[in-house]
Order: structure tokens, then C-alpha cells, then sequence
């Protein structure tokens, strides 16, 4: 009987999970929507309802259960004021999932359990200094500093999202204006494309879609086909992005930035043009020195493998 | 016979050297100006001429060498680019000093150094998660993440100095604009002490002196005083130092800022407005949580303590 780990990613949008061996195998994943839950409660119970199942006919043994979560603080096991989930405050998650399944659990920010399976599984098993951004409904970011990946002194290291790009600029869930994920997230590139469409009525096909429907989907699709407007958005987006990752960079010195999440999939068109945007923003010792690389796990969500890596190597 | 190591800390103004027991003990302390240094080479010899007697005559035996510097890699034993130095370029500087000495030599960044007597000497020996802000000539740091000093993947983490302030700001010598160290080191209050002093003629006694000698000893001892335009500046330096640390805090999850360098003297007209400024650009679960305090080692150097401190525990 093989053993697995429940891997779960919570996400703005949707909730995807897998059954993960140690070896890194995932033996069933899915997915549901995040509106959907009502509460860390009634998540764990349709969980188990859909997993139970699965285990028996799988002849699989439940070992234990790693999340990851926006806010998902590893030190105390709570959900803590996550801007972008339907739960407010601070939610507990370990003891309620420890409850119903009976089974230990661990958790982490999302983008930690992101940068601990690029870590293990993915394009970043070589590296000792590196940052992994999720780049979705939000920012998230977990990083690795000298091989180790970094809490932070309350567990909330790697707010990303929430450096300030613009103190006069968009509104933030946080509260605060300006944020950078209101910019170069998969959110903030939809913004920036409704700021712009009206100039661009003919000259581009996101003008035929109603604007508050262009997603980040959209633009990627139509900037692979050249589209002057969505070309352009990457190029904001690069800039803003950029700018920002030059500032990390000479604070953190780190061999790679790696992307994920859903504006990940724009793979070149995103990085090539940030890459440059940064570079320009460095100083001499720094330039050429970082990578910006795409998550080696797009297709199949690091977050999942992470989470439940993390749980395999410090809870077994 | 008692050990001492030689610890050094070379600045922008100038090179200040001590001899320091394994206790953390400060047997013998000077300095030399740097710009009257035209080598490593010569700052090697002038010091061997100056402390050989002295270890004679103290019955001390010089056991290593432990430098602090700005740019200086602890990866490589070179000083690397350092903008505010007299010696360009990539600078060999533990073979020479050990050629001269006599005995192993280790090099870090000076913020580095700093960093590392806060936690063995100063005020963060029960801290994990802390960066150590060197405000003089330029800006350095040095952090430790998780109980670690942090080098980076290419020994040049922490030039918080350089990270971008006003992508159109002042010229720095790194060739950017606009970088953080043009505006809150003691360089960069006298910078904008010259920009305003011709609004304050006869309000601000800074008016008496010559705008091209203003200096941030002046500006601080005018802030003591209640000073009107002083104090503007200190808010005005607070307000862009307040910013940036609430960028790092939402990255790093810190649980202390301390202020080390000539700018530090000021301590509550500079801490507590930056502190103000922090919070006010936090979100809500990091506000509060950090603190901003001054070194514990201010009148005595926290660099050479700390440069003699690496080398006691690495290479003893």
C-alpha cells in the first residue's frame, strides 16, 4: 500500500490538490472553485468526501496533508488576513484539517510551498538563492536564501505583491494604493488592458471582447499572435515588473527569479522583456548576473508538489 | 601572551582599525583618512608600522585579520566596485594583507561586518531576522535571515543604497538615478540641506555656513536644537528611509532595523519619524511589528568588532 500526501493549493480562483507519493508522483489532482467554499470547515469535509474514495480504489494510504495559501503562515497555522480568499481575519486551518482527517498537516504561504517543489521537483534543484513569484489573482513570492527557504521572523516573508509600485496609484485590497500586484499580476494585466482598449478600438482583438472580460488569458493569446495591444500590455507590465525585480536583486543578490501562476504561461513574451527592463535598472555588478526563468512545473502546479514536499521532509 | 585580531573598517571617510580579544575586548583603537590611502598595499604597510610596536609593548599576538568594506566580496577576499572608494576596479585585498601580515586574512562587506557585531556585541545578539542600515557616505547593509549573515548568491547582497529612490532623481556614482543612498546617508541630507537652504536665510542657522560645507553633523546638531529647517530634514529623510524599510519589511519579514553610521548620531529625530513612515506604508498585519533601533555599538564602531568577530568564529 503506497503511501501519499495531500497536497492542496489555495488560490484566489480555484483550489487544485493532488496525491503525492514521496518520489514526487502525483496520483489523482483536481480542482475546485474558491467562491465556492464557505469555509476551511466545509472544505476539509468535501475534501475527504472526495478523496476517501480515491484512497480505497487506489489502494493508497493517507500519510499526512501540506497546503499552501495566500497568508498561509507556516509558524502558527492560520490563514491571516488573506486580501485575496473569501475567509476574512484570521482563519485556522491545521487544527480543523488535523480534526477531519486525522491525519498531521502543515502549512505554508502559497508561494513557499511554490518555491520549495521548484526547489525539489523543478527548475530550481540546483539552486542555493532564488525566487519563485506567483504571478495570479495576486503576487506571491517565497524564496531561498544559502539552500533555505525564508519565514521570516512572524512567518510572512515574501509579500511581493504589496511593495509599493505607486504610492497614488490603483486601489489595493490591502488597503494601501499602488500595490504592485494591481499591476503585474494576471489581475493587474486585465486592469491595465481596460485603462487602455478605448485606444485601440480596431487596431486590436481585445476590443471585441467587453472589457471587463478581458482576462490575462486573453491578452497572453493575443500577444502570441502579435497583437499590437496585448504586446504592449507585456511591455508595462515587464517594466513595472522589472523595476522591481532590479531592487530585489540588489538587495538579495540571487541567482534566479522564477515565474508561475497563471501570467506565467505567457513564457517568453513576459520574460524577455523583463529581463531587459531589470537588467537596465542594475548597476554594472549586478547586470546579466540573475535569471528570470519559468516554473519547470507550470503545467501541473509547483504549489502542489511543494506543499507536500515540505510536508514529507519535515513532518515524516 | 593574550590573541588579538585585527579588525578593520574601511569607509568612504575613513579607515578605522582595532585589536580585538575572542571576549569582544578593544585593546588598541585608531583610524587614517582614506583618501590619503593612494593602496591596499599601502594601507597594508602603513598599518603593519603602526601596530607591530604596539603588539610588542601590549604582549599581544596578532592572530588574523578580519576587514569590513563596502563591496568587499566575502566570496572572493577582492573589493569590487566600490563607488565611494579611492581605488577602482576589482581590488585584491586578503592576499596582500596576508602577504604583509603574515597571518590569514577574511574580508565582508562593511555592512556586513556591522551586522555581524550587532548580533555577536550589540543590540541584536537575541535577534534572527535583522538588518543592520550603515547611514555615511553611502548606504550599506547586512542581514541575517533565520540566524544566518546573508551574502547572496555573488557575496553582494545588501546594497540597499543603490535600490532605486526616483528613477529621475540626483546623479549617483554607480552611474543610476535616483538610487536611496543620494538621499538618506549623511551625504544625502547635506545634498538636500543644499537644495533648501535658500528658502531658510535667517530662520535656520544651517543659513550661516557656507552651503557647500553643510554637513549631516551640522544638520543633526541644528535638529537638537529645534532647528526648523533641520528638522524638515529629517522628516524628509525619515519619510523616503520610512518607505523603503516598509518595501524590505513586506519582503522580508524582519524583526528589527538597526542604524549604524555617522547619520545614526541623530537617534530619535531620525528613528522615530522613519518608524512613523514605515507604519504608515505597512499593511495591517505587519504594522508594529518591527522595530527601529539604533546600534549598541555607535560610539565604538560596530564594523570592527564585527570584522574581527566573523573572523574569531570562522576561521579560528
Amino acid at each position: 500500500m503506497a503511501s501519499v500526501v495531500l497536497g492542496i493549493d489555495i488560490g484566489g480562483t480555484n483550489i487544485e490538490y493532488g496525491l503525492i507519493t514521496k518520489e514526487g508522483e502525483n496520483m489523482y489532482s483536481s480542482f475546485m472553485k474558491t467562491e465556492e467554499i464557505e469555509s476551511i470547515q466545509q472544505l476539509a469535509e468535501n475534501l475527504k468526501a472526495e478523496i476517501t474514495p480515491i484512497l480505497k480504489k487506489e489502494k493508497l494510504k493517507l500519510h499526512g496533508i501540506g497546503i499552501g495559501s495566500p497568508k498561509g503562515n507556516y509558524l502558527t497555522g492560520c490563514i491571516e488576513f488573506a486580501v485575496n480568499l473569501p475567509w476574512k481575519g484570521v482563519v485556522e486551518i491545521n487544527s480543523i484539517f488535523e480534526e477531519v482527517f486525522g491525519v498531521s498537516t502543515i502549512l505554508t504561504n502559497d508561494a513557499n510551498a511554490a518555491a520549495y517543489g521548484e526547489k525539489m521537483y523543478g527548475v530550481a534543484q540546483d539552486m542555493r538563492n532564488f525566487m519563485v513569484i506567483t504571478l495570479g489573482t495576486g503576487i506571491g513570492t517565497g524564496f531561498f536564501m544559502n539552500g533555505q527557504l525564508q519565514h521570516g521572523q512572524h512567518g510572512n516573508a515574501g509579500e511581493l505583491g504589496h511593495i509599493s509600485n505607486d504610492p497614488l496609484g490603483r486601489e489595493c485590497n490591502c488597503g494601501k494604493l499602488g500595490c504592485l500586484e494591481r499591476y503585474a499580476s494576471a489581475t493587474g494585466i486585465a486592469l491595465s488592458a481596460r485603462e487602455k482598449i478605448e485606444f485601440y478600438k480596431g487596431s486590436s482583438q481585445l476590443s471585441k471582447i467587453a472589457p471587463s472580460e478581458i482576462t490575462a488569458k486573453n491578452i497572453t493569446a493575443a500577444a502570441k499572435k502579435g497583437d499590437p495591444l496585448a504586446l504592449e500590455l507585456f511591455d508595462d507590465t515587464s517594466r513595472i515588473l522589472g523595476n522591481a525585480l532590479a531592487n530585489i536583486t540588489t538587495l538579495l543578490d540571487l541567482e534566479a527569479f522564477v515565474f508561475a501562476g497563471g501570467l506565467a504561461n505567457a513564457k517568453r513574451i513576459l520574460t524577455e522583456p523583463t529581463k531587459r527592463y531589470m537588467d537596465e535598472n542594475l548597476m554594472e555588478d549586478f547586470k546579466s548576473k540573475v535569471q528570470i526563468v519559468c516554473s519547470g512545473l507550470l503545467s501541473e502546479n509547483s504549489a502542489i508538489f511543494g506543499a507536500a514536499a515540505l510536508y514529507w521532509n519535515e513532518k515524516n
